[in-house]
């Protein structure tokens, strides 16, 4: 066995076991593991922790906002950053427009993808969901390896319909692919924006006002419904609430093919940080809002119990200038502020720091969060996601040790801040290797331009997950009928 | 002290007490309460039960469907019938077009009620709650004493948007007013509509797999949190499910003023009455559906521990010809069968029979959910819905003894079939008063056509019902503002 | 009608009805309820509440307590006392010691009872279900009317095992009487006082510490347990957690009986009180212990919901000296202190200021949770509990109005503190009437020793309680046999 | 690399990866995955499955049952039994009698265990919790690393008391031990079973009527009440009820180290197998008992949703003869039966059928339920119980498509019947290896009597459980106290 490379004397780990070994590697594949391995090139990971790379599945990058603005961040910057990060893949969204056919679609995003430095794939975001996109559209792209895609129930020019969620979640079930929604109920929202904005209040805080717990556990319910009802499976991402995570939890629980995600902000941050002074809390717009302490530490027992399968960014980078967050002045009203936060370089140091290395979670944990699940979850793995024999050698070594205080400058992106500016953390990805090639290594890029590549990816794997139909569509009933084919 | 008329040697009960008392009446008034009594007239009630005279809340009288088809009764045969039945008020719907004033609205329903032979007064249903409707019309609705209304979740053509609803909730709080709600989600319905026709599966006993179970839980689910969101109380009605019951128990145990309503055919037919042979399903469609056995037993579970408040028919008179359930033919298809069926003169005689004499329920439960709870949430306690001094004398004398198979002649209402046609029960309203008149006996009707009156109402009493406001609404999170004035 | 006395120009209230009427009794009951009564003589009422009196059925009088120690208050000073804080009836426990028979038990406390100003009754107490106890003590002591008992599971000397629990339940079931249960899990709370005492923390404070939250409710978890699967009803006594309140509520919802009580000092008290300066802990030492701010919150909406159906005192008078709470010395360490406070003249007065008057709760509910409810599942309605012809003429006329800072003196108790010293509260039972004799009125004390009458009680009526058997029992699983006759 | 022995050509398992590799072994160990390797034996494994060898972490080998019947497999004969059922590694119990020392206990055990044919620990069964055992016996054991333990809530000889437990408990927090428990209501059940007796219902059938699901909820909750109020992990063995998995579940999800075990028997037989002609009912008592249908079902979910961390066989093997299930005579009743069935050689061939194959779970959740798990949570992994760098060679090369009709004779254990006799499954494991050791291929047994050895365990893991103390033991009350060290 001629190797490329060997990783020497590092711990390893998967989503179940930690152990120590040496990582062969040959042609970008993992091709060996063993006590004592020899390869043509040598990284000594002595004291390191050799780690699946982390697959980044919620960032927007290179895409136009519901108003319009593009990320600051396109498939070159964000795939930087996510390197730099601890990440070796990422899932970015494809975003139909109304009106815009799935083919088209894919096609821009193909295009802009090709510049990225780590390995993608989209998941479609589906805000038009025609006859033709829900017979055509979809179907080819599913044959072409996108299997997951995402809707939106809020925001006026993304939301879909409770109808056209259920077509779209048939659809769904009849090919294999996963749903990913943004739950949110909008009338509510729209209904508190209307107060505060009548009443004066704009400031930025009150964006946390407008966006209650209850709008979002409303939604989770609701979604959770449709998508049992027609059997089809649902990723909740960004939970930000107790309630929505239990929500998740009890769907489970029963059988079904329900899972959840939640976002370092929402365990690190609170709304306070949306009354900082002057229009810093422009900063911390996303949706859902940042909430507050006791949420934090409900956020911080599901993620330890299980309930959330997935630790993403939700990386939605825009500037605190007028390119970004600014666009409507110096001191925006809250409703003009564009939503989200970067955070694709942050998310997997964060979780080591506060996670792992305060005793928290397990590093198993930590590698099932940060990529296996995703990987498993968006049919990737094994190729994706772990260390083990035939899959890709994407590798993460940190050093577990290493200190570092977080600064815009470190995160590599096209931004000009970071949400968690001044943090001090424990743990850091030093060297990182993109299908058996040094990507990064002693803080300096490797990794070229289009080194990344598009990977196809499988159906959904419904093993595991055998709740009955509902009581309508039972035969025993007597009633029931093929209403799902 | 005169009186005017006496009932001697009865049962009385009420919601909370049973005893042996004569009742004297004078000047339309409950004047006294005794071991013995005289007055000018006399009616002798030994062995009977005297209780207060039923109020049925909810029954469609006199008013178009969503569809434009007018109800077989007004509001001469339709009080007649509910009369029979043992009821001496009712409180119809008053139903918005969209784009009607509510001034016209109620002008309109006025002057048909005047026909009625009992009192009565109307709950508003909102279809269209423009900022008119809102700021002036409900206001001055409230004014003259019409202190409830219905919103649907469902039906094209009166369905109201979750934003329109928190404007209605809102303005139902400002005023204590009561809102009911048609929970069912609307998109569900519709969805499964489709499939099922696109199927060719028309027959009526598609209709109940039209309208899933989920669909009404969703929708129970989404409306208490609308509504306890900006803390106005909410009455969901005709609810048919476990789970529907469940929310609305939960809810209430954490403080909150939602409350549950249900109707016969949902205790005593289910989904198979559907699959009766020829057209004869068409009589069994009514919204939400005929569920199946084991809802039955929970739903009188509920029934027994307090869940619901309210036992309502739903009365929607739809003949069952050409006028009314066979509008679109002979045979027609479930998407085209008016939904509805009448009962207003069984419901109480159902729950007497196989609730209060078979056990299950207490003398008090049946009054409390036949008449004072009604009354109470209603705001017509202590006039309306009890045998207390000072309240109208609207008492029905039933003969717990007697016996009876129904049949829809005897049912006096406008219509030519009853769901329960064939029920053997025990117990049956014999004499009925109406402020202090003699309006029925001995079978025969003593009332007159415009005999009874318009009651106006008292808000909502909110008194035993504190739950906290939501975290956003709370001054003490540091966002506090005064969004619900 | 020649009536004795006529209550003028009142409002009178029952558990569902308000009105303004004229009371009339005669021969000891109420014999009539008009606008306008006369009478031999009369009692102004004019502006005041007439009510039923009320029934406390939660209170220890002349008894010993597990420990020997007699309570300070015999039948006398105890019923005296009650009448002053709005009671006409009450049913102390006559508690059997080990080894003793049911017919001397019963005979000791008849005995004592006798000199009672108001009418009584008991509740057993068994602590020693003997075969002889079982079949001939029990069913003797039903057919004289005692229909209800009470059983430990926690203080050494008290405690039944769960297989006596399980025995004592089903004779309960077989007779159709209503078992009492103190739950608090006597193992956890042995072990913390063990663990208490080792550190030295022996301060009466510690006392809350040593009966924990978990403590009460895996107890209750486990009585509900053990009715439930022999269909037999429960009331848990003196719940003061959230998390017991739920798991009454719960079992109710599903169809079984059973009921929940709380007291006074879980919703006006917390375990603040027994860290006051000095020995003044000692006060508030009762088991339950009192809890925290929280938990008040919690009962009060429990309470408003109607989770509880009784609202109790447990008075167990143990004076503030060396017969009582200092009985170990003048600084007693929390393990020495006799368990209660004395509260039965408290108990209305507090609910009607706090409850009624600052709009909590309906009077209508304040009548149902200090008399009717009572009444009801203690087998004593409709002839004690309610004012409606035939009962009878028990009745307490409050001033709504009327302020008092609530003082030991105006107890009128053998004790010598109340621990609502210096609670300032709005409403008071001023006058007392007791089967038509005016026993108490201005302050004065009309009533003699004696005047009070064993009252004979009917048996549990399990009405609107049907929840299926367990599935062992139940003969559709091909195993069922009748293990319970 | 001089490798011992290499597996070619399979398809590797852990509980998270699937992949194509051949495993090199050395020393005993694994040392070497690699696509390709090369070694001084080679077994071919194409079409195969390489999994972790499992780990049988419930069973009694050579053990006195409560009633003194030794079982009939010693350790030589259960663990052939193991190893030909795809296991490498056992934990049978060591069982203190009352009064018998840790250390006694231990070498008698220590001393049986000699002849096993595959490595092994002990879980030590507290009877006698005496302060001996607590302070002295108990961490001689931890420091000699047996790790867990087990207690009894049933059963006369064995059961503890609940402050037994919580001193038990607390005992294994401060060590990092896990405790055990089988968790039914003593009470209930010799309630139950005297009633049984009394009405001569003594067929074997009727031991599942007298071990009734509410027996094992209630148990569960206590046993969750107290281990969570002390904060020390708890395994509940053998749930064989929806409840109990249900609470379970509830309790990790708060944050709690509360784990659940299931058996093939509640999975694969039903009550209705007690009733067997004759007295065959006899071979399936078991406790808890064979439950229905619809807890099949349930099982199943739960097994799939994680609320089982294990999936164990509670081998306790009594011979259908007079040495074990007939000792009492040719048709005992069922109150003389031992407790208990063999089917410690069928519990992972019966889950890879009916759970892998039939595409219920997952591969790696097989691995993670039979053998990870059971490593991670009793301190052996990743010495054991999975394939990775380093760890143990036990090793299980699973045919997935053998087929097989389960007889007694392929059992190889000291059994007369297997309760699954006749079932026909597919999968089988073919060749099992032993820290590197063919210990068994092509049906025959290579390893030898004492092959196997004891394997010391770490402490419990604490790590991902961080539920709050109970209020009572926060120092932010102000009561907070240092009770638990």
């Amino acid at each position: 066995m001629n190797l490329d490379l060997v990783i020497k004397g590092g711990t390893v780990a998967t989503a179940s076991d930690t152990f120590a070994a040496d990582v062969g590697i040959k042609d970008g594949r993992i091709a060996a593991l063993a006590a004592e391995l020899d390869g043509a090139e040598t990284i000594d990971a002595t004291g390191k922790l050799v780690l699946p790379g982390g697959i980044e599945t919620h960032c927007h990058i290179e895409q136009e906002s519901a108003t319009g603005a593009m990320t600051s961040d396109d498939y070159y910057s964000g795939s930087v950053s996510a390197l730099y990060g601890g990440n070796t893949s990422f899932v970015p969204f494809a975003a139909q427009h109304r009106g815009q056919s799935v083919a088209d679609t894919l096609e821009t995003y193909h295009a802009r993808a090709r510049k990225s430095v780590i390995d993608y794939s989209f998941h479609l975001i589906i805000t038009d969901p025609s006859e033709e996109v829900l017979k055509e559209g979809l179907p080819a792209a599913f044959r072409q390896g996108i299997t997951s895609f995402k809707v939106f129930m809020t925001y006026d020019k993304m939301i879909v319909s409770d109808e056209m969620m259920l077509d779209i979640l048939v659809t769904a079930r009849e090919h294999g692919a996963l749903t990913m929604v943004h739950a949110e109920n909008n009338a509510l929202i729209k209904w508190m924006v209307k107060r505060l904005v009548e009443r004066g209040h704009e400031a930025a805080k009150y964006h946390a006002v407008s966006h209650p717990a209850a709008a979002e556990a409303e939604a989770i319910h609701r979604g959770i419904r449709l998508a049992t009802f027609v059997g089809a499976p649902l990723l909740i991402v960004h939970v930000s609430t107790d309630e929505g995570a239990r929500l998740v939890a009890k769907a489970r629980q029963e059988g079904h093919a329900i899972f959840g995600e939640t976002c370092p902000q929402y365990l690190f941050l609170t709304h306070a940080d949306l009354d900082r002074p002057g229009a810093e809390g422009a900063k911390f717009c996303c949706s859902p809002p940042l909430r507050d302490g006791k949420t934090q530490a409900d956020l911080w027992r599901h993620l330890q119990a299980g309930t959330f399968h997935l630790w993403s960014s939700d990386h939605a980078p825009y500037r605190f200038d007028e390119t970004g967050k600014l666009a409507a002045g110096p001191n925006p009203p809250f409703t003009k502020i564009a939503n989200g936060m970067p955070g694709i370089a942050m998310r997997a140091p964060l979780l080591m720091s506060e996670g792992v290395n305060k005793g928290r979670i397990s590093l198993n944990q930590f590698v099932a969060l940060t990529a296996t699940n995703g990987a498993k979850l968006f049919g990737m793995h094994p190729k994706k996601g772990t260390i083990a024999i035939g899959a890709d050698a994407d590798i993460a070594i940190w050093d577990p040790a290493a200190k570092r205080t977080i600064t815009a400058a470190d995160m590599h992106d096209a931004m000009d801040y970071t949400p968690f500016e001044g943090f001090e953390i424990t743990g850091w990805p030093e060297t990182m290797i993109t299908r058996g090639r040094v990507a990064l290594s002693g803080g300096t890029l490797h990794a070229a331009r289009g080194d990344g590549a598009f990977v196809p990816r499988a159906p959904f794997d419904f093993t595991g997950y055998t709740a009955p139909p509902p009581a309508e569509l039972d035969p025993a009933n007597g009633f029931g009928v093929a209403l799902i084919d």
